[in-house]
C-alpha cells in the first residue's frame, strides 16, 4: 500500500501559492491529504497531526508557512518522518523571515527546506522520497525529467523566432 | 504573593549570554525559575511548561533561543501570559535568523522581542510588566533608571580625562 | 480602576496599518487613548506623553513608527511602563530599518517589539500585560485563543472543498 | 539490501564541518561513500556521480558546498534521487550566499536544504528518507529522538546548579 | 573572421529583461546566437553548449538566470571562454539570490558578473572583450561612450526647463 | 552674498524623487542650480562641476544617484565643500545598493548621507550648513521646526475623530 | 570667534572607535567638547545638550551610537544645527542596525550619516561645514586633500617593491 | 606583442588579499603593472591610469576596493577596456557594501565583478579575455583547468583515508 503525503498549510491564505504542490502530487498519482493548521493558533492539532502521521499511513509531511514560519519545525519535533518546509513570502521582508525560520533548524530536528514559495518542488521532493521504495514512481520521475528537458528545448527553438527583431 | 518569572533556554549553551537576565531578576528581587527546554527536542516539556505556567504562579515567560528560534513562539502558543523572546546570535548570519524567527509572529500570538542577545532587557521588560501591579517594584525600576543616568553622567565626566591626549 | 493603553503613532500615515491595534483593544474592552507624536518632530510632546503616562493611568504604551523608528525607544527612555514597539514598513527596505531601529535597544531600556506592521499583536501583548492583574481580562484572552483555534479548524474544513479540483 | 548515502564535498576544506554528517550516518549504521567533487572544477565527475548514483545503490545524495554553492543543484540535475544540500559558511557573507544558492532552486529540480553548516541534520534527513522503507531504521530514529529529549532534560537539571550564583 | 557571442537564457521568461542585451549586440554589429538552456533542466545541453562554444566560433558566453542562478557557473565549468553572468530578479528576495549565486564563484572558475537585470551591460562587456583584438569595434565603443555623454548633457539641458516650477 | 547649492542628479529619471529637494530649497529662499551628470557616463563633467563649485559660489553640493551610486563620492573627491548624498531606490534591492555605495566612504572623503529617497532632508541639511553663517536662515529653520511640530499636533487632534469608529 | 564641535558618544565604549574623530578635529585646530550621553539612559541631558548647543557656540554636533542608534536623531530633534551621525558596529548584525537607525530619518529632521565606524570622516565633514565661513580652514582642508593624495602616491611607489616576489 | 594587465588597488591594505591575483598573472606569464590609486583620494591619477591604459598597452584593468568601492566603476568611466572589479571585505558588513558598489553599475558602463576577495578569479578572468586572441594562452588555461580537476580528484582520494575514523 502506498504511503500518503500530508500537506499542512499554516494559513488558508497560503492556498493559492500551494496549488502547484497539490497539482504535482495529483500528477504523480501520489495520494495526499491536507489541513490548515497553525503552529501557534492550533498547536495541539499540529502536534496530533505530526505525532499520528506515520501511523495514519503518511510517509512525508509538507508544511507551508510565512513570517516566523515555525510550522515545519514544530511538526518535525513530533515525528521522525521527513518534513519538507515551504517558506511563504508575505507582505514584508520578501520571504527572508520565512526562509530563515524554516531552514535554520537546530541539530537533531531537520527540515528539508525548498525555495520561497517553492510549492511544486516540495511535492517533487516528497515524490522523490516515496520513489525510493516505489520503482514505478521512480520511473515516472525520470520521465518527468525528460519531459521537462524537452519542454526547454522547444522553448529554445521558439526563442529563435523572437530574435528576428534583432536580426 | 508575587508572580514569578519563568526563564526558558533553548539550549544550555545559551547560559552565558543569559547570565545578565538572571542577574537583573535577582537584582530586583523578582523570583524566577529556569529550565533548558527545546521547542524541537523536548516539545512535550515546552508545551507543559507554557500551559501550566500561569497556574504555577508565573506571570511572565522569557524564552531565549538561536537559529530558527521557535521557542518563544511555541511557548506563546500554549499560554496567554506575555512571552518575552531573546534572539540568540549563533555561528552564522549574526543573529538575524533568530531575530526574524522570534519577532515575525503571526497575528494572534505575540512575542515581545528584545535585541539580539538582549538578556538584561528581557528581564527588565518582565519586571516592568510585573510592576504594573506592584508599586514597590515600580519604584525600584524608577530608581534603577535614575542610577543608570547617574552612571552615564559619571562616565561623561571620566571622558574628559581621556580627551587630554587630544588637547 | 483599569489601566489604560496609550497608542502613539509616529505619523498619521500609520493609521491604516494600526487599525487592527485599535480594533483589538476595543474588542477586549480595554480603554485606550491615542496620539500622533513624533520622536523627531515633536520631541517635547513625546517626552511629556511618556513621562506622564503612568500618572495619567496608563499601564502600557504602544508606539508605531517607520524608517529610523526611534519613537518607541524615546518613549521608553522617559517611563518605566512597558513600551510595545510596532515597526512600520515604509517605501524602502521592506521594514527592516524600522524593525532594527525598534528592537535593537541598548541594555537598560527595553522595547517589546512585535512583527513589522504587527498592529494586532501589539494590542494583544498590551492586553496580556494588563491581564496579569485582571482575571477577567485573562479569561477573555483564553477565550479568544480558543476562538482563534476554532476558526483555524473551520478553515481546515473548508480547505477540503477547495481541494476537489485536484482529486 | 540497504541503500547507501553518497556524501559529496565541494571542497576538502569542508571536511571538518561535515564530520557531524559522517558521524550520524555511522551512528545509525547507514552505509555511505564520500567524494570530493566540485560542480565547477570537476563537472564531469559531478555529473557521473549523480547520474550513476541510483544504479550504484545509493538512495540519497548529500552535497555540501560554500559560496555560490551550485553542487547540490548540479547533482540534482542528473538524478531523481533526493538531494540534500548543506550550505557551508565561508569567509564572507556569513553563509548567506551558500544558503540562497542552495535553496532557491527553480521549479522542477528541488534540493532539500538544511541549515548553514547543518551537517548532522543532513545525515538525519537522509536517514529519515531511508527509514521510510526500513522499519528498523525508523525505530532507531524514534529512539534517538527520545534520547535527545532525555539529554535536554538532564541539562535542564544541571542548569539548576549553575543558577546558584544568582540565588 | 569575427568571434560570435553566445547568449544563454535559463528560462524563456528572461527574454523581456534580456532584450537590451540583444539590442546592444545588434547595435555593435556583433554576431550572436541564443538559446534557452537550464543548468538544472537541461544539464547535458548546457554542458554541450559550453564545451563546444570555442570550437563553434564563439568568443564570449553571456548567461542570464534567476533564483539559485547556477547557469553562468555551470557553463564556465565547461569552457575557458569568458562567461558573463546576468543575475535576474525574480519574485522573492529582489534579485539578491541570483546575484550571490552568480558572483560568489569559487577560486578557479570566474564568472564576470554584471548588475541585477543588467542586460545591456552584459552585452557591452562582451563587446569590450571582443574589441581587444578588433580595432574597429574598439572605436565603436569609444564613439558610443561619447554619444552616451552627449545624451546626458542634453538631459541636463532639458532639466533646466523642468526646474521652472521652483523658480 | 549668499552661497548657492548645487544639486546633481545622476540620471534625469531621479527628477521626480528629487522634487522635494528643489521645493525645500525654494521654500527657504536658498539659490540653487541643478545638473544631470553621471559619475560614469560624464566623468569629466562631474569632475569639473565639483572642482569649480567653490569658485562658482556654491557652498554645498547635493548628489542623488541609484544602484552603485558613486556620484556623491566622486564629486567629494574633487572638492572640499560638504557633499550630501541621496541614495535613490531603483528596481532591485530596495535602495540598499545605493545606500551602501553612498555612505560607506573611505577615510578622508566623507559624504553626508541622508535616507533612501530622502530628497527633502538633503535640502534641509544643506540649509542647516549654510545657516551656520546666516542668522536669518537659522531663524527660518527654527520657525520651520516649530511649524512642523504644530502640524503634527493638528494631525494628532484630527486622529481623535478617526478613532470614533472604535469607540 | 570660531564655532566649536560637540561630540556626543552614546556609550563610553565608543571611545576607542571615535579616537580618529578627536584626532582629526585636533589636527585642524577646531575646538571641540565631548560628552557621553545616551538618548535612552540620559534623555534629559541629550535634550539639553542639543537645545543649548547653538547658544553655547557649537556649530556642528557629531553623535556616535550603536545598535538602535537613536542618538543622532534625538539630538537633531532639538536643534537646527547640522548633526553628523556615526553608526557604531556592535556585537551583532555588523553595524547594519546602527546604520539604518541613523540614516533612515524621516522628512524634516536630517542626520548627515557617515560610514559605519567612520569617526575620521565625521570630523572631516564637520570641518567642511565650518570651513564654509572660514577661509583658513578651507585652505587647510585643501592642503589635507593634497597630502592625502601624496600619501597614496608614495604607497603606490612602495607597492612596486612588494611586487618583486611575483616578477 | 602581448597586452598587459593593469592591477589597481584602492588601498595598499588590499595587497595581502590581492596576492593571489598577482600570482595567477605571473603563473600564466601575463605581463602586468600595479598601482595603488584611490577613486576618492587620487581621482586625477585614477582618471589618468584608465584614460591612458589602452595606449600604454594594457588590455584589461583589474580594480580592487572595499567599502563604497567606486574604483572599478570610476576607472570604467574613463576607458572602453574591460574592467574587472574585486570587492574587498572590510571591517563591517562582511563585504556586501563593496560587492553592491562594484556590481550594480548603471547601464552603459559595465564592471565585470568577481566574488568578494576573489583575487585569483579576477586574474583568471583577465587571462581568459586576453586568451581570446592568444591561442597559446588559451591552451594554458585549458591545461590549468585539467590540472585543477586532477587536484580535486586527488583530494577525493585522500578523503577516503580521513573517513577511516567513521568506519
Amino acid at each position: 500500500m502506498h504511503k500518503k503525503v500530508l500537506v499542512v498549510l499554516g494559513s488558508d491564505s497560503d492556498y493559492e501559492v500551494m496549488r502547484g504542490c497539490f497539482a504535482q502530487l495529483a500528477r504523480f498519482g501520489v495520494p495526499f491529504e491536507a489541513a490548515v493548521c497553525s503552529a501557534h493558533r492550533t498547536p495541539a492539532q499540529a502536534q496530533a497531526l505530526a505525532a499520528e502521521a506515520a501511523a495514519e499511513g503518511f510517509g512525508v509531511i509538507i508544511a507551508a508557512a510565512g513570517k516566523a514560519a515555525h510550522l515545519a519545525g514544530v511538526l518535525a519535533a513530533h515525528t521522525t518522518l521527513p518534513v519538507v518546509g515551504v517558506p511563504i513570502k508575505s507582505s514584508a521582508l520578501d520571504g527572508l523571515d520565512a526562509l530563515l525560520s524554516t531552514v535554520q533548524m537546530p541539530k537533531g530536528v531537520p527540515v528539508a527546506t525548498v525555495a520561497i514559495d517553492g510549492a511544486d518542488n516540495a511535492a517533487l521532493l516528497a515524490v522523490q522520497m516515496l520513489a525510493l521504495s516505489d520503482g514505478r514512481l521512480a520511473e515516472r520521475l525520470a520521465q518527468a525529467k525528460r519531459d521537462m528537458a524537452q519542454e526547454v528545448l522547444q522553448k529554445s527553438g521558439a526563442l529563435q523566432d523572437r530574435l528576428a527583431e534583432f536580426r
